[in-house]
């Protein structure tokens, strides 16, 4: 019973089937071969306009090299303080940007309001050489807490970041979970809210190594290609990692292994919730559930063979139990984890 | 009437004659001179133990260097949320560092308790390569809000970095001014109370441009002469520089110019609480006063000829006004301020 | 006819299966899995010792990180003016080093000598904060020009890295080829010889992105753990990366197809040789093969369908090309090649 | 006998004059001030055109705050092998820019040639990511070796740069003397020949700590102000650091300081080279003397009392003595060292 990370699971068989389909042909380095174009063309249909695809391996690396691209050493990013990048990436955002200041605003449910944004942005005066400039806003969708932003929040937020001149980045680690989640399309969720760059994740979800950075616009791709290089992400067998990506996408692949991970949360949500003494402490929107329980209560998972981590520290003997779920989770699992807390 | 800062003053008459008394002689250059090493001397018998000093040029020079000598890449740095590190200095420590993170705790009085240091350090766990690693904490004496932290807070905050295998940087821009305004001595306010390298400020309190990094212990001196160097920051003629922390170490000069800000701080707080609806907002404990008044105070002070800034944004009709008290203020822009106020 | 570059070719069958083989299972994530210990295990009978395996996606990414945990912002690496580090990573090194110097020497054959290094050492003098503090030597084994170090040739210049403070790094991109073609053990021509720590690769020899950082001391691990995350180059699903270890390990794969593709090389060479007005510009001791020849027969292996790089400028009508044979190069094509010369 | 660095005099009464004068006052601080504001005037006249100037503490400073504004991480800098750049700033230009790579070229006389540029450039492509890409050249006037460029070498030089996209970069620690030793404009030895950016030198002849970065295109100055805030070369009080290049320019005391210094090296020169055995090794342009001369006369000149480095590594029983001329070194030196050497 593995809930402890969606990153816990193995890869996808449509996915090793297409590494394995590659073979010992040659095609031309670094990513000019035709699987990595398809990938892009695919991506372009996606989300219904042209856009500017480079894979990666992570997501640690798709967030730094797409906010590097975009925020100058001297800039701040805004961010949720339980952000990915501020808290779980040992600061490469600030390697990758030689030094650029990651602002933290706090927020309900993991996610960021404009206000708190507006709050923020007064600390750091535009123009000024002793502050920090505004340079972008970085969303994670679905959040560190399972909670989604729907597309009229990232549109608020969108708005009050272009007008203060800042580019939206979006880390879609999980970005598959919250599309499903949310039921909208991949261009209301991204550009046409006013997100400029997407990390867009692939390998919670079935891949084995491979995100995609996806541009929406051109002209923020600037030095991108540059930078991956220098790096060290750019890889001489990249069709290796595009392959992941293009049997991500054939078939809708990655939607149904996102509906799969998303379901089960909601039925482990749900069972659990009936459980006296446990309380579901974020709105379920993706892939993830955190339950609040006794102590004993996770004591007695953990006796009985499940994975997870506790968020945060317990307090009045009550822990906060993350319970991930993904493409791969044994149906089965599900329910003997409720049968286990009751 | 200048109150905006403290470094919108000149220079020290004592000061300026020990550069004139230069002259044109020659000297070995790059620090290897008599000057500089009186100037260590100098320090080593105020803080009562062998101290290792490095003059620069400025604050976030002498703040950057330190920190960045004791904190790795993938070192964090806890200081307060409205640090001069955090939010004056343009991202300076996270360049010098190579990309550490500066995590922000908030406090009253701009002070930092153990408390909120402990909450802190819950984020970033020893050892997991995840997280930026503990490794400074900064604190502000006397603080950007005018605050002192007595020699026993100073223990408690220490004991708990030590603790945690963290060192401990005490930004002393204005160091002066909070020692005549706690009255301990050097030692007590320093390595006595756990701090191992200091940004002992000159410029705010007489010097033209002058600060030493005072490290209390060799072994953290590390790599310091060759970040200094990589950074710019090792000048040729050096003893310029000494000259001027000689002439404001050489009979008591700092403690002279620092107490008579003090006392000009303290008159102008008292004058002002006797002002109908104004009130003082922070305790008064070095050369800084913070004001609370109705903006139409505010605004008859600058018609007035008062030059100062608002802090933070302004709310329910009134602002915080910083008024800054220098060892050159004219005694009589303190009294014409507070009739003006009336 | 691809002898372009030995990563044009895809990626050999035994390592396909062992992705393949590891299907959608959960297992610990970041590295702490079986399969990732089992190719430590396997390095360390293969070194004769315990050596310290860390498996990232490719050889700059392996150079760079093994180079900055060995290599302060201020000191200096010293390598061959051809060396991939020098010229082919867009600046990785300085980049991973947060700034360090890389001082090119000169050498016959891609290789560097004592007399070389000892004449670099010149400009930068030890413990004077003017100069780059010497830090590292880089060799790349087999070299940039397709030739190779001795084992004597490496005690040398290890030895002279030494007595000056020096740590070794080998760039072992092509480490098989080398060693196949010397005939020695892996140990005499590592740590025996003077290296610290290794870049082992497997990309162009067989996986499809995958190295290893070899440090054969423990001390010199450093924080090498968190410049890998902090540059993104740490990946949860680890084990896709080491499984590819794993099997190039297995059953000497790696040393089968190393052998396949020197022999091609021999068999190449000898051919090229027979041509009049064709001459091999260096000796073939590993998998490349250095032709130089009149730009007509350029022109026309071209033709023929030949895809190779010309090496440096054509002058005097001539061409260097370069030829590179891979552990899937069809046999068929190096008879074709060789025709086609004719 | 001070022969050993124009770095090693004090400075001028003139400039410290300068300084006593600005007294206790108060200025806006950060340059803000109507003294910073008449050294950018000054200058525009002598260059004969608007320019942006910039004040900081040193040469080293200025190099990296110029390159760094005009060379991204990702690009490379052109340099002479003996420039100061290159070996003697402890690889502050890479601090500075982040990571990119300085391409050294050899060139007799301290000089480079557009022979020698065009083969440099050979090995970074244009346009691939795998290589640093050209960004600037740097040219030391006067060089290292005390000579200097013609303005028809400077345009030459400037064309090539500016035909591969390049800027370029003049390291004017010692502008004056070369200036006086050439007698063309200011304007001819720059702008008018293909300088984009200037180090403007005034500490080595008669300045504390004083250079001034001088763009001569707005356009160039890009983000050059928050560089400088983030390195810690803003000063709070700068007008202390405009004054001193205030008063330089003032009455032409650069011109006449540099002129006292050339006229003793021409003296000096002529003197050595009428004594046997001694012979000057490069043309005397500016205010270096280098004299190749028997072990045993340098150490009879040490024994008399001169100071003076030995450049490079002694060979054959010979060394090469810098001698260094200073706008202070008294006349009577002079005469004593020749009368000493023979």
């Amino acid at each position: 019973m593995n809930f402890a990370s969606d990153n816990h699971y193995g890869a996808a068989p449509e996915i090793l089937r297409a590494l394995a389909a590659i073979g010992t042909g040659t095609e031309p380095a670094y990513g000019d071969d035709a699987i990595t174009r398809r990938v892009g063309d695919r991506l372009s249909t996606i989300f219904e306009r042209e856009v500017f695809v480079y894979p990666v391996i992570n997501g640690t690396t798709a967030n730094s090299l797409g906010l590097a691209t975009l925020t100058p050493p001297h800039g701040a990013i805004f961010c949720h303080a339980e952000a990915h990048i501020a808290v779980d990436e040992c600061g490469a955002p600030e390697f990758f940007t030689h030094g650029a200041k990651l602002a933290t605003l706090d927020g309900e449910d993991g996610k960021l309001t404009p206000a708190a944004l507006q709050q923020g942005l007064r600390r750091f005066h535009k123009g000024s050489v002793h502050h920090s400039q505004p340079a972008a806003l970085s969303l994670t969708q679905s959040t560190e807490l399972g909670t989604v932003y729907a597309p009229d929040e990232l549109e608020a937020l969108g708005a009050l970041a272009h007008e203060h001149g800042m580019k939206v980045h979006m880390d879609g680690a999980r970005f598959a979970n919250a599309l499903v989640g949310l039921g909208c399309s991949p261009a209301e969720m991204t550009w046409k809210s006013g997100v400029d760059v997407l990390s867009f994740g692939a390998t919670k979800n079935g891949a084995l190594a491979a995100e995609a950075v996806v541009f929406f616009n051109k002209d923020d791709v600037r030095d991108f290609e540059f930078r991956r290089k220098k790096s060290g992400h750019l890889l001489s067998k990249m069709r290796f990692v595009s392959a992941q990506l293009d049997a991500y996408l054939a078939d809708d692949l990655w939607l149904a292994n996102a509906r799969r991970a998303n379901e089960l949360a909601q039925r482990l949500a749900q069972g659990l919730a009936q459980v006296a003494d446990i309380r579901i402490a974020h709105p379920v929107s993706a892939n993830a559930v955190f339950a609040s329980m006794p102590q004993a209560t996770a004591d007695r998972l953990r006796k009985a063979g499940a994975k997870f981590y506790d968020w945060g520290v317990p307090s009045d003997g009550r822990v906060l139990a993350r319970l991930m779920l993904s493409f791969a989770t044994p149906e089965a699992d599900v329910a003997k984890l409720i049968e286990a807390a009751d």
